[in-house]
Order: C-alpha cells, then sequence, then structure tokens
C-alpha cells in the first residue's frame, strides 16, 4: 500500500515569516507551494522550492485568489475564466522555479476559499482542471475527496488525486465538519495517526456521528502551520510505516493504483 | 536580410486599456507581453497571447519591477537574486499562458527602469540571463545594442538578440539620447523608416551629432502605446519590405545570423 | 427644490487613464472620488480632490473592496470588521486630500460590489455607516434610496442622502432593474432628463412595469465613463434649471429638507 | 528633563504577525504605526491605534514607500510629488484611525528607506514636511537627528522632532554607522541606557572613533522586532527614570522646550 503525505508550504511573504517548512518537508512526499496570490513571493517559493528539491519532496502549485490581504480564505466572486487566468499563470510562475532547480512540477492543488468553492462549484473545477491541463504536461489535479472535483477533472482528462484530511472530522455525507462546530478539528497525533491508517489500509472512515463512511484518499494533507504541525507531521509517518504503509509522492501513488 | 519588428502590447490592466495591440500586431514579428509586475494581468496575458498566436507573432515576456502606480518606470533598488526572482516568476507565467494557446515563449526583454538599469548594471543584467536560460528551454534574452547585455548573455550561454529603436536618436557611443533632451524623439514615420533600413542593410546609423556609427540590431522596437505608434509601425514594415528586407521573427533572425 | 448631483471620478490609476472628470465635473454637485483600492492612486486622488475645489464641487470619499483588478465590482466575503477598517482607512486618507486643498469631505459613498452588498446585508451597512460617523465630523453617508442604508445610517446617527440613478430603470419594488436585463439602461439624456425631473419634483417614478412608485431621492447619480456620459450629465443639469430645480450639493439639499 | 521613546509598531500585515507590540507599548510614549503600504493593514492598523489609546501611548503615522514586498526597505525613484501625496494618503488614513479611537495623531515619521533618503535629500525631506502639514492640524515631523530635515520642516513651518538611536553607534558627523560595519549595533542594554542617558543629560554622545560629538534629541527610537527588543526598551525606561529623566510623549518635550 501507498500514500501520499501533503502539507501546503512556501507561505511567507518579504519579511513575514510563518510555517516550520523545513521541519515539516523531512515527513512530506509532496508540497503545495503558494504561489504569490495569496501568500508566498517569488524568493519565498525559489528557496520553498530548492529546499524541496533537495530533500526529494514532489513539488505542487497552491493557487489562490488575488488577496494577501486576506491570504486567500475569502470567498471572491471571479468568473471561471479569470479563474482559469489567474491559476495559468500561478501554475506556470511555479513550474519555472521547478525548472531551474532541475525538477518537474507535479501536481496542483488550489488553496483556501478557492479549494472549497470549487468543490463545490463544476464551473471553478472545470476552470482550475483546464489550467492543470493547459499550463505544463503532465500535472496532476489534487482535490477534496468524494467532491466534484474527480468529475470535472476527468471530463477534461486531467488525472486527480483525492485527499483526505488527517486532523478534520467528516460528517455522513462524507463532507468536512466545519472548523467552527465541536470536534471538527483532531489535535491528538495517535488518534490523528489511527484515522489515517484506517483511510488508507480500509477505504474507511468513521464520521463524526460514528458511521463507517467511504474514504479511499490518494494523499493525506498535514497542516504545516499549528503548534502541533511538526509532531503530528512526525507521528503520522512513522504510525504509516509501522503499519507497511509506503509514502511516496502522487505520481507513485496514482501509477501504482493503475496496476491493480 | 532579415529582421524582427517588435512591441510592448499587453499593458491593460483589469477595466484599464491602453494601447492599440491588435492593430500594431499586424505589423510586429515579435511581442513582448506585460506579465502583471508592472502592467497587464492574467485575463489580458491570456487574451494578448491568444491574439498574438492567431496572428503568428512570437511572444516574448517583458518582466518589470513590482510597481504597478509607477508602470514599472521608477528605479527600485532590488538585490540580483530578487530581480532572478521576479523574472523567473513572471517568465513562467507567461511561458504558460503560451503553451496553454499552442506557442512555445520565444524570448526575454525586461520593461522600462528594470531594461534601463540592467543595460548599465552587470549584475543584474546577468540575474536576468540566468532567469531567461533557467525558466525554460531555448529563450532568447533582447536587450539593447551596444550594452553589457550582449556579454552578460554570453557569460551564461544564453542566446542574445540585440535591439535598436526605430524612432529613438543615438548618442556617438551608441547609447540613447535621453528622452529629456531635443531630438530624442522621431515622429516621421519615413525619417524613421529611412534609418531603420540604414541600420538593417549597412549596420551603420548617423548619430545625433552626425557620426557614423556601428548599429547592427536583430530586432527594431516599435513603441504601440504613442498616438502615431500605428502608421509609424505599418510605414516601417512596408518599407522594410520595399527595401528587400524580410521581416521574420528573433528565432529565425539568429539562425539566419549563424549560416554566414 | 433642490437636488444633488453626483458621479463617480477619480478612477484613473497610475498611468491608466479613465473616464471625462474635468467636462464631467462642471455638470456636478458632488463627486464620489475612488480611494485607492478598487481605483484611484495617492497621486490621481490629489489631483482630482484639486480639480473638484477648484470647480466648487463638493468631495466624497467612494471606497471600495481592495480589489484593484476586479474594479471593485466582485463580491468579497470581508467581515463587517474588516469592512469598517477598510471604509475608515479609505475615509481617512481621502479626507487628508480634501483637508492639503482647503475643503472638507462631504459624503461616502461606498463603490461597486460593496454598495450593492451593503444595501441588502444589514451588517456591511452598519460597518460603513459607523466608519462614515467615525472617520471624519460631519460625513453624511449616500446609499440606495428605498434601501437598507437609510435606516442603518440612522441607527448609528449618520446623516443619510438617498440617491436614484438618472439612466437606470427601476422595479416595482424600487430595486434597480438588473444590467443584464432588457430596457435596464436609458441612453437618451431627454429620457432620462424626464425621469428625473419627475422623482425631483414628484416624488414619483414609473417603474419598468409601469406602475407608478415612490422614489424621493436626495441625489442623482450620473454615470462618468460611458460614451455619452458628458453629453447625459450637461442635458440633465439643464433641464432641471429649467425646470426651477436648483442643483446644489448634499449638505445644503439636506439641510433644506430639514427646513420643511 | 523630558524624553519620548518610540518604537515602530502595526507591522503586522494580514495573517502575519510580527513584532511585540504589546509587551513594547508598555514602555514607549510614542507609537510609529505602518500605515499599509510598506506594512500594517486596515484591521492591523486600527487594533494597533486601539491599544496604543488604552495604554496612553501618542499614535504618529509611519509612511513608507509601496513597497509591501521589500517592506520599504528598498530605494524608489518616487517624485517629490508622489511622495507628498503617498505621505498625504497614509497620514490620513491612521489620522482616521485615530479619530476613531478617541485620540489625535501626534506625529510623522518617515520608514525605511523613505526615511534614509529623505534625510539625504531636501526635496523628498520637504515633500513629506508640506504632507504632514497639509494632513491634518498641529503634526510633528519626527526624522534624524543632524540631518537636512530640521531644516526643511523649519522651512515649511512644521514642528520638528529630533530622534536618535538608542542601539546604533555614530560616526563623527553626528551620521549613523552604517549596520554592515562592525560595532554598529549595540546589544547591551545597559551600555544603551547609558547612552541614552548621556544624550538626554548632556546633549553629546561619543562616536564610534571616541570623539564627543553633539546628539540632543527629543526622541529615542527603540527597536520592536529584535529578540531583544522588550527587554532593552523595559530597561533603557527603567535607567532613564532612575536618572530623574522623564519619558513623556513628542508634544510634551517640544512644548517643554520651549519653555526654557
Amino acid at each position: 500500500m501507498k500514500i501520499d503525505l501533503n502539507s501546503d508550504l512556501g507561505e511567507s511573504f518579504g519579511v513575514y515569516r510563518v510555517g516550520n517548512d523545513r521541519s515539516i518537508l523531512e515527513n512530506l512526499s509532496s508540497a503545495n507551494v503558494a504561489c504569490g496570490f495569496h501568500a508566498g513571493d517569488p524568493s519565498v517559493m525559489e528557496r520553498t522550492v530548492q529546499e524541496a528539491a533537495r530533500t526529494g519532496v514532489a513539488v505542487g502549485a497552491h493557487p489562490g485568489f488575488p488577496d494577501l490581504m486576506g491570504f486567500g480564505r475569502r470567498e471572491m466572486a471571479c468568473t471561471p475564466d479569470e479563474i482559469y487566468a489567474y491559476c495559468l499563470y500561478q501554475i506556470g510562475a511555479i513550474s519555472a522555479m521547478c525548472r531551474a532547480k532541475g525538477i518537474s512540477l507535479q501536481h496542483v492543488k488550489p488553496h483556501g476559499a478557492l479549494y472549497n468553492m470549487a468543490a463545490k462549484d463544476p464551473c471553478l473545477a472545470e476552470a482550475i482542471a483546464c489550467a492543470t491541463r493547459d499550463a505544463a504536461p503532465g500535472l496532476i489535479l489534487m482535490g477534496l475527496a468524494n467532491s466534484i472535483f474527480r468529475e470535472e477533472a476527468a471530463r477534461v482528462d486531467v488525472p486527480f488525486a483525492a485527499e483526505a484530511f488527517a486532523d478534520r472530522a467528516y460528517r455522513n455525507d462524507g463532507s468536512l465538519q466545519p472548523r467552527s462546530e465541536k470536534g471538527s478539528v483532531i489535535h491528538d497525533p495517535e488518534e490523528a495517526s489511527a484515522r489515517v491508517i484506517k483511510m488508507v489500509t480500509t477505504g474507511v472512515i468513521t464520521s463524526i456521528d460514528g458511521e463507517e463512511i467511504s474514504m479511499d484518499p490518494d494523499s493525506i494533507c498535514l497542516h504545516g502551520d499549528t503548534p502541533e504541525a511538526v509532531e503530528m507531521s512526525f507521528v503520522i509517518r512513522e504510525r504509516l510505516r509501522e503499519a507497511g504503509v509506503e509514502i511516496c509522492n502522487l505520481k507513485e501513488v496514482l501509477s501504482n493504483r493503475m496496476k491493480y
């Protein structure tokens, strides 16, 4: 069994520093790197890609809304055409950074409000999938498991990777329990690890209401900016290894799936 | 004989429209497209690249300082490392736009204050040349004829194209007569055409002091945003054709040179 | 009878020029000046305020979303606290420009998507009203007639001015016919003038369905950026004068109302 | 004897947090608050001004270049007219924040590269002084002691306050020893305190070459973003008090000077 571990990195900007990128990187197989719209600047991007290349972690574009003040977390009423152009732009920028560091961009995962809106709006999901297809050859679109991302990616012939969250509770319909509600975030690394192992090995997870629901991710998202982030990512990686699950990047996970 | 005709396009932003891109495009072989830092936004870039692809005009990146308010015309004390990252970012972004429209990015020409500073500062010129080399395969760096750009491009093994200005007077040392001085800009299309034909066919131009100086460009820059821009570009193109000079893009001009 | 004529001005940015500010100004009594978030930059603001001061036109702040790329026309999910801070900031900035030119800021009218969202969302309308009250003494909030703006302004004790549009059709409930629908925009200056005179002299207007509805504005909004803008504003001003309606700024309109 | 203690605060932006504003505030009499161009956003500004008002610390505008990516530390070739407009804008914005929190803006101190350039360029210093005079009544301009700021402020009739740095070495001509040179920054709080007390009580300081030079500041700048910032500010405040020097804001320091 194989699984990818991803996290959002490179979210610093100018003199502003956030995240524990170096420590988290050691426990990842894929990094989603901010592309300058909601976070990240060209110098931060370059450093982040270089560090990922050095540690053998695959790099993905992490495009967001043009809203640095709101960190891309506020919904914006952009048209699908605008979203297509914004994604193309951001994917291209990080792609050049990868080329400069001797690696190829692996995937695209939209950020924040863009991710959440596109998970429910087929026009936005399609725009992002098209940009993923058009910006560079062979890119994988990563999006929320059990959402419309998969269908839209398939429609425009883009490989898709479903992600699940290590530290979040799910509802019976497979959607995320909103952060504003009680029990939505799991803080204990061992509990999170147990949930991840269950998903990866059985394709099932227990919802917040106690039901067994289908959850068969290609990648597990680890948060990089919480106080417990480094420990959480370390424990999950170790428990997965102990359970015999191989941690490898998205390309390998998807090609492994195709074999079976 | 062959020459490239280039102009700066795609300098609109959001609701703001500048330039006569469609009319100018018809007379060009290469377009330098703004990349979102000093002008241009992703939607403008996409439209501009599409239009260039449709008309068979080669596309270049036109990276500038991160200064929309000043249109990239104000000097900024950025480090060479910052300039390298800013150029990599902008070149990558426009490169993805080209791929999406079925063409390849041809060249890189820095904009405004960045162009002028780099023409005199070898560290900046080198940073831009390195970004040109690293962002995508086969890119040509375009810069001021008779400046340090050529040397810096050669040092990092990047093909170089020298550009001369159709409507600008030159001093004896081959540098541009500053705009603030009398006689620095030529407004008459026939006079400009005659000067261009002389450069292209003899490798020589008459300086503002009446001296014959060496000027052997690969490309001629036409301005796209002046009142006389459309007529100027049309007349120059026609006169060049009448003089038996073939107008073709940079790639062809450079490979033609290599033959002789 | 008295009425204020207002228009949105100062929407240029850097090298980008829009609108016919100088020509429109001659026909206005109040100008809403963009404050740098959705349009306008400090130099444009200074020039615009100076021109308004010179022609005796009262100045209002025209705050918008922080979205230059979308010209403040795209909805953004900002919190009321953020909107309060954004408005305070923008009102303060234009207020200092006014002081520097020897005049006082008269009013605040939100722009674009912020205007439209706040006309329906009491929390946003209240946030804007509070910023209007807190930023400078004596400011008037200008907003859509027949909307919740009036109630929210009253709640926080801010003087309110209702505006109607000279060139827009209204529905039976007093709301604007959306631009996307047929007949929503009136292009004939004489027709627009007749509608304005009817509102101002009788407090009534004919809806797009032919019903007489209440419409009793303190100010009439004239567009400044359409091809017919200058002629439209000139004709409306002339017809109002011929009908014996005095055109004067908001302060005078409101104090005149209080007398009766 | 009286002296003002100032520090640069409110330099966070969006989700990005820098500085120890709350802890530093307790040891200050004046706070220079970033105004959204090089750092700070409207929400951060509002919180910072509120906190300053709560603790009785006077607020100053801290305007900078429009360069968030470079934190306003990179020189930009703006014209004096642009600088005038940029300062007017930023001072107005923070001034409205102050009014909303029930206090008055006290002073203006330019930031970073703008501060350093204006200390040597009379045209920039004059532009900043004019904006200080025009933006709001009674503002004080704060600038480098022994620089051209004082003369330019006097020329346009703006009250001036000279600042010296607690933790920086000075050269014989009264200018700051550049940070790049050895011994330019003092890290020991007791040494810094002794230097401050000497300046304040005798109007003299020992240069890095051992000469006694004139240094008679109205305010002492404490850094807010270094690891030792909180301790440094606490020790300096305590030592000043023990030496019988009263710490009070700029307005009081200047009016005290006028008495003698």
